[in-house]
C-alpha cells in the first residue's frame, strides 16, 4: 500500500501542476481587442478611435491600472503584515517557552510555524490576486468571442489556478513542516508535542487572514459603496462609467478583497481544521502510527485529486454553451465533488485507519473506542452539512426563489421597507444552517468526541479546491464585466460578464455559508483542543468533568464574548461607511473642480489614483482596531482573568459570530441580487426596472449589503477561528500563570 | 420592629393610594381649548371655525376615536389572551401535577398564580392604556397655557398612575397570593413548595407579556410606519396630518403598544425577578423565618417609597419652567431614585435579615454564609448598574453627543450611509452595557451565588414605579402633540409637546436599557433556579458539578439558543413591514379613490377606522408565530430531548438575546433622534433641516428604527425571561420525563 507521505506530496504537487496548467491556458489569450466576434464595432475613445488597435490600447491601460492598483495595495498591506509577524512571532517565541517551562524549542518550533503559515497566507493571497488580475482582461477578451464556453472557462480556470495553488501550497508547506519536526521528535509519544508547535501555523494564517479580510474587505467596500454612492445616486452614471473617479479603486477592491483576503480566510480555515485534528488525535500515532495520524490531512490530499476530476465536467465533459448553463455549471461542481468525495473519504479511512483504535474523551473519564467507518461518517457529515448550508444559502440570495422577490417587492414602498425585509431575511436565514450545524456537532461529537467535530471541519472543507475555484470566479467576471464598461465594449459584451457574474454571485453567497459552517465546526475543535490542553497540564484540575458554565467568571465572559462579534461587526461596517463618505467627498471635489468630466465624450480622465489612495490608506488605518480586538481579547482574558474566563469567551464569541455572520452574509447577497432582479425587470412589469425609484431604493439595500457581506460578515468566521487558536497556541502559557487564574489569581 | 407584612402591604396601598390621586389631579383638567393662554388663535377646522368651542369639539372628537380604538383593540387582544390562558392553564395544572408525581395542590396553585400573574398583567396594561388615553388630550390642553410646568406635571402624573398603580398591583397580589398558600403551606420547610407554586405567577406575566408587546408591537409600528412612508415620503404631508388616514392609528397604537405592552412587559420582569428571587432563597425561610425569604419583596415595596418621595423632585420641588429642565427633571428622577435606594436597601437588608444565614450554591457543595451587607451589595450593584446602563443608552441615544450626531452626518451621503452607521452605532452601544452586566453577573454570584443574580435583578427593578413613570410619560407626549397637529392647534403647541416628546424619547431608550438588563439577570437567575430544582429533582445525579457546555447536547443547543432571538427578531420585523405596507396601499387606495382629501382644507375625513381595522387585525395574525415559537422551544426541547438540552437552549438564548435586543433599541432610538436632530436645523445649515434630502435620508432611519426599537428589540427581553421562567415551572415535568432525558432518551 502506498504510504500516507505519497500520497499527501503527490497530491499536493498534483494540485500545484493542474494550477499552472490551468495558468497556461490561461495565457494563451492575447490581451487583444477581438475583431472576428460580433461585437467588434467597438467605440473608440479618443478622436482618432473606431478602431481595434485603440480598445486594446485601453484594455491594456485599463489592465495596468487595476494591476498597479492592486499590487501597491497589497505591498502596502503585507508591509503592515510583516511588522506584525515580526513582533508576533517574538511574542510567540517568548509566551510559548515561558509556558512550556522554557522550552525553547517548542517555543521556536510554534515560531517557525507561525511564520509559515503566515508567509504561506501571504504567497496565496497575492498569487491569488495576481492570477485574478491576469485573468480579468483576459476574459473579457473572451467574451468577446460568439459563444459562452471561452468566457466561462476562462474565469473558471482563474479560479481554478487559486483553488488548486492554494491547497497544493497549503498542505505541502504543512506536511513538510512535519517531516521536519519528526527528524526532532522521532518518538510517537513526541508528537503531541509536534502537532501543538504545528498549532502556530493555523495562528499564522489566521492572523494574515484577518488582516487581509478586513483591509481587503474595507478597501473593496470603501470603493464600491463610494462609486455607487456618486455614480448611481449622485450623478446617474453607472459604477463602472470611465468618467467616475472610483471606478479603478472599485476594481482593484474587487482584488485585493473578494480574492486576496478571501483566498487567506480560507486557507486559515483549512489549516486550523487540520491542526485542530492533529492535536486532538495526536495520540492516535502512539498507538498506530504516523500514517493514522495524518490522516485528516489524507483526506485534504484526496480532496483536491477529486477536486481535479470533477472540474472536467464544467471545462469538458458538459461546456457551457448557453447563459442558462452557468449557474448549473457552477453548481454541478458543488454537489459532484461532495458527492465523489463520499465514496473517498471511506475508502482513505478504511487504508489508512486502523480496524480500531483508542481516544480519550475531552470530559471525564471515558475511551473511545473508533472504527474507520465512524471517522469517516464524521468526515462526511462535514461535507454533506456543508453542501446543505449552501444550498439553504442558495435558496435566501439567489433571485430565483421567494425570499429575494419578497424584499424585491418591499422596495415598492420605498428604501425602509427594503432594509426591514433585507435584515428579517438574513436573521431568518440563520434558522436551517444552524440547525444543520447543530446537527452535524452532535453527531460527529457523540461519534468521535472532539476529533470528530474536527474531522467534520475537514470535510466541510474537502472540496476546498472547487470553492475556491467557484469563489474566485466572481469577483474575475464582476472585474471582466467593469473592464468592459471602462473601455466603452460593445454594451452586449458587458451582459455576457454580467450573466457570468450573477450566477457567481448566488455561488459566491453558497461559498460563505461553507466558510461560516466551517468556521464554526473549527473553532468548537480548537476549543476541545483548548481544553484538552489544559486539562492535560492541570493534570486533570481543571475541567476534567468538562465546563462548568455556572461558574461566575465563565458566565460573565460568555456574554462577554457574545458582544465581540458585535463590537467587531460596529467597527468595520463604521470603517467602510466612513471610508466610502471619504470616497463620495474625493469624487463629487473633482466633479466640482474640473465639470467637463462629466461630458459624454470627455477629453480627460478623471484622478483614478486619488481614489486609489483613499481606499488604501483607509483600509490600512482602519484594519488595525478591530484586528487588535481580536487579538488581544483573547490573549489578555487569558492571561489576566485565566482559563475559566477564556472558555466562556471562546464559546460566547462562537455563538454569536455563527449567528451574525450568517445573517449579515445573507441579507447582503439578498439586496444585491434584489437589485439584480429589478434590474432585469422591464419598465411597464411592476417592477418597473432600471432608473426607476423601486430600483432607487434596491439601490440603498445593495448599498448597505456591501459591507454586511464583503466586509464584515465573512470576517466574523475569522473572528472565532483566530480568537480559538490564539488560546489553544498559548494554552500553556495561560495555565502556567498562576494555574490557569490569570494574573487576577481568578481561578 | 414591624412586620415584613406589614411593610408590603402598607407600600402595595400606599402605591395605589398615591396612583389615584395623581389620577386626580389629572382629572381636574377640563378637556376644553383654553382660551386664555398664548396659544388660543386656534384654527377652526369647518367654515364656522376659528373659535374655541369647535376646537375643543375636535378634541373631544380625536380624543373618543383613539380611546375607541385602542379600547376595540386591547379587547381583541385581550380575548386572544384569555384563550391562551384557558388553555395553557390546563397545561399548567396537569404538567405540573404530573411531574410532582400527581401532587394536584401543586399543579393547582402554580395554575392559580399562572392566572393571577396573567390577571394582573391585563388589568396593568389595560388600566394604562385607559389613563394614558385620558391624559393625553389633557396634557395637550395644558400646553395651550403658558409655561412648561403644567403639561409637564400632566404628563409626568399620567406616567405616575401607571408606575405607582402597576407596582402596587403586582406586589399586591404576589404577596396576598403568598399569605394564602401559605394557609396551606404552614410549616418553613413547605415554603420551597409555595415559592414553587408561586413561579406561576411570573409565567403569567410573561406570556401577557409577549403578546402585548409583540401584538402591541406590531399595531404600533404598522401604523406608525405606514403612516410616514405614506405621509412623509408619498404625499408630503406630516404623519399627524388629520389628512393622513392612518394618523389615528398611530395615535392608538402609542398607547396600546408604548403604554400597555411596555407595562405587562415590566410587570413581567418585576413578577419574575421576585419569584426566582423566593425560589433560590427559599431555604432562608426554613432557618430565619418569613421575614428574611420575603426580603426581596421588601425591598420592592421599599423601592416605591422612595419613588414616591423621589417624584415630588420632579413636580413640586425643582418644578419645571423652561424646555432645558425637561430633560433633567427626568434624569434627576433616575439619579435620585438610585442614590437613595442605597441607604434604603442596606437599612432593609440590616433591618430584615439575620446577621447571617446560610445558603446552598447552585453547583458543587459549597455552603455559603450570607451576612446583610453581602445581600445589599448584590441589590445595590443591580441598581447602579441600571443606572450606568441607562446613563450610557443615553449616550448613544440623544442628540447632545457625538454617536447621533456622526449617524445625522452619515445622512449627508444618503440613506444607505445612514443605515451603515445607524447599525454600527447599535452594535457598538452593547459593549459597556455587556461589560457592566457581566460585573454585576460575576460581583452579585461571587458574593452570594445565584441569590445573589436575583437580588441583582430586584435592584435593577427596585425603581420601577420611576422607570415606567418615564416610560409612559413619552407616548403621552408624543399622543398629546399628535391631537395638538390634528385638532389643528397652533404650532407654539405642538412644537411644546414635541421638546417634552424628545426627553421622553431618550428617558424611553434608558428604560429600554433598565429593561434588557434585567432581564438579562432575570433570566440567569431563573436559569439557575431551574438547575437547582433539576439539581434536587434528581438527587444530585445532575448538575451538581455544575452544567457542562462540552456535553454534546448542551453545545449543540447553545447555538440551536442563539438562534432563537434571530428567527424571533426575523418574525417580528419581518410582521411590522409587512403590515405597514398593507396600511400604505390602503392610504395609498384612499387617496386614489377620493383625491380631495388632500384638499388644504378637506370637506371630508378620511376613513381612519379602516387603517385600524388593518393594524388590528394584523397584529393579532403575527403575533402568534412568534409567540408560539418562544413558548414551543423550551417547551418541546425540554420535553423532547431533556435538561441538557434545555440549558443549552437558554444560556444560548440569553447570550444572543442580549447583544441583539440593546443593539436594535439603540440603533432605533439612535435614528429617530438623528432625525430629530436635523428637523431642529436650519436650512442653511450643513444638515439643511426639514424637508430637504437629508432629512429624507434619516427619514428611512427612522422608519426602519421603528420596528428595531419598539417591536423587536424590547420583545426580545421577554424571549429571555419566558422561556427561562417557562423551564422553571415545568422543571420537574421535565425531570419526569426519563430522568431529565426527554422522550428520545437523550440523557
Amino acid at each position: 500500500m502506498v504510504s500516507a507521505t505519497a500520497i499527501i506530496l503527490g497530491a499536493a504537487v498534483l494540485a500545484l501542476v493542474w494550477a499552472a496548467i490551468q495558468f497556461l491556458a490561461i495565457s494563451k489569450i492575447p490581451v487583444k481587442s477581438n475583431e472576428g466576434g460580433e461585437a467588434d464595432e467597438t467605440t473608440g475613445l479618443t478622436s482618432e478611435g473606431g478602431d481595434a488597435d485603440a480598445t486594446t490600447e485601453r484594455l491594456l491601460e485599463i489592465y495596468t491600472a487595476i494591476y498597479e492598483g492592486a499590487e501597491s495595495f497589497l505591498k502596502a498591506e503585507y508591509t503592515v503584515c510583516f511588522w506584525f509577524v515580526l513582533v508576533f512571532s517574538a511574542i510567540v517565541l517568548i509566551l510559548v517557552s515561558w509556558g512550556t517551562g522554557w522550552d525553547w524549542v517548542r517555543g521556536a518550533f510554534t515560531m517557525v510555524s507561525f511564520v509559515l503559515g503566515a508567509g504561506t497566507s501571504i504567497v496565496s493571497g497575492y498569487l491569488g490576486m495576481k492570477v485574478a488580475v491576469y485573468s480579468n482582461v483576459r476574459t473579457t477578451v473572451s467574451a468577446q468571442k460568439s459563444g459562452w464556453t471561452a468566457c466561462f472557462n476562462t474565469a473558471f480556470r482563474a479560479g481554478a489556478v487559486m483553488g488548486f495553488a492554494l491547497c497544493g501550497l497549503g498542505i505541502l508547506m504543512l506536511y513538510l513542516t512535519m517531516l521536519v519536526y519528526r527528524t526532532h521528535y522521532p518518538q510517537p509519544e513526541e508528537w503531541i508535542y509536534l502537532t501543538e508547535c504545528l498549532t502556530g501555523y493555523g495562528l499564522g494564517g489566521s492572523s494574515i487572514a484577518m488582516f487581509g479580510r478586513v483591509g481587503g474587505g474595507i478597501y473593496t467596500k470603501a470603493a464600491d459603496v463610494g462609486a455607487d454612492l456618486v455614480g448611481k445616486v449622485v450623478h446617474g452614471i453607472p459604477e463602472d462609467d470611465p468618467r467616475n473617479p472610483a471606478t479603478i479603486a472599485d476594481n482593484v477592491g474587487d482584488n485585493v478583497g473578494d480574492v486576496a483576503g478571501m483566498g487567506s480566510d480560507l486557507f486559515g480555515s483549512f489549516a486550523e481544521s487540520t491542526c485542530a485534528a492533529l492535536v486532538i488525535g495526536s495520540s492516535v500515532g502512539v498507538s498506530d502510527g504516523w500514517d493514522a495520524m495524518v490522516f485528516p490531512i489524507i483526506v485534504s490530499g484526496v480532496g483536491v485529486a477529486v477536486c481535479l476530476v470533477c472540474s472536467f465536467l464544467a471545462t469538458d465533459i458538459l461546456p457551457v454553451r448557453k447563459e442558462e448553463h452557468v449557474e448549473t455549471a457552477l453548481k454541478v461542481q458543488l454537489i459532484s465533488t461532495t458527492l465523489l468525495m463520499i465514496p473517498a473519504i471511506f475508502l482513505t479511512a478504511f487504508g489508512f485507519l486502523p480496524t480500531q483504535f483508542a481516544l480519550k474523551a475531552v470530559v471525564g473519564e471515558t475511551e473511545l473506542t473508533i472504527a474507520p467507518w465512524m471517522a469517516a461518517s464524521c468526515v462526511i457529515m462535514g461535507t454533506v452539512g456543508g453542501l446543505i448550508i449552501g444550498l439553504i444559502t442558495e435558496y435566501f440570495t439567489s433571485h430565483s426563489y421567494r425570499p429575494v422577490r419578497e424584499v424585491a417587492d418591499a422596495c415598492k414602498t420605498g428604501p425602509a421597507t427594503n432594509m426591514i425585509y433585507g435584515i428579517a431575511l438574513g436573521y431568518k436565514s440563520v434558522i436551517i444552517p444552524v440547525v444543520v450545524l447543530a446537527l452535524v456537532i452532535y453527531g460527529s461529537f457523540r461519534l468521535c468526541d472532539m476529533y470528530g467535530v474536527a474531522l467534520a471541519a475537514i470535510g466541510f472543507l474537502s472540496n476546498l479546491a472547487t470553492g475556491l475555484t467557484i469563489d474566485v470566479y466572481g469577483p474575475v467576471c464582476d472585474n471582466a464585466g467593469g473592464i468592459a464598461e471602462m473601455a466603452e465594449l460593445d454594451p452586449a459584451v458587458r451582459e455576457k460578464t454580467d450573466a457570468l457574474d450573477a450566477a457567481g454571485n448566488t455561488t459566491a453567497a453558497i461559498g460563505k455559508g461553507f466558510a461560516i459552517g466551517s468556521a464554526a465546526l473549527v473553532s468548537l475543535a480548537l476549543f476541545g483542543a483548548f481544553v484538552t490542553r489544559i486539562r492535560h497540564s492541570s493534570d486533570d484540575a481543571l475541567f476534567s468533568d468538562g465546563v462548568n458554565m455556572l461558574e461566575p467568571l465563565t458566565f460573565a465572559f460568555l456574554i462577554i464574548g457574545g458582544m465581540i462579534p458585535f463590537a467587531f461587526a460596529a467597527m468595520t461596517m463604521k470603517s467602510v461607511g466612513f471610508a466610502a463618505m471619504m470616497m463620495v467627498m474625493e469624487v463629487q471635489r473633482q466633479f466640482d473642480e474640473r465639470p467637463h468630466l462629466l461630458d459624454a465624450n470627455p477629453t480627460e480622465r478623471p484622478d483614478y489614483d486619488a481614489c486609489i489612495k483613499i481606499s488604501t490608506e483607509a483600509s490600512l488605518k482602519e484594519m488595525l482596531p478591530p484586528g487588535a480586538m481580536v487579538i488581544l481579547t483573547p490573549l489578555l482574558t487569558g492571561i489576566l482573568f485565566g482559563v475559566n474566563a477564556l472558555s466562556g469567551l471562546l464559546v460566547g464569541a462562537l455563538i454569536a459570530a455563527v449567528q451574525l455572520a450568517i445573517s449579515m452574509s445573507n441579507s447582503g447577497g439578498a439586496w444585491d441580487n434584489a437589485k439584480k432582479y429589478i434590474e432585469k425587470a422591464s419598465p411597464d412589469s411592476d417592477l418597473k426596472g432600471k432608473g426607476s425609484d423601486i430600483h432607487k431604493a434596491a439601490v440603498v439595500g445593495d448599498t448597505v449589503g456591501d459591507p454586511f457581506k464583503d466586509t464584515s460578515g465573512p470576517a466574523l468566521n475569522i473572528v472565532m477561528k483566530l480568537m480559538a487558536v490564539l488560546s489553544l497556541v498559548f494554552a500553556d502559557t495561560f495555565y502556567a500563570i498562576n494555574n490557569g487564574g490569570g494574573l487576577f489569581h481568578m481561578a
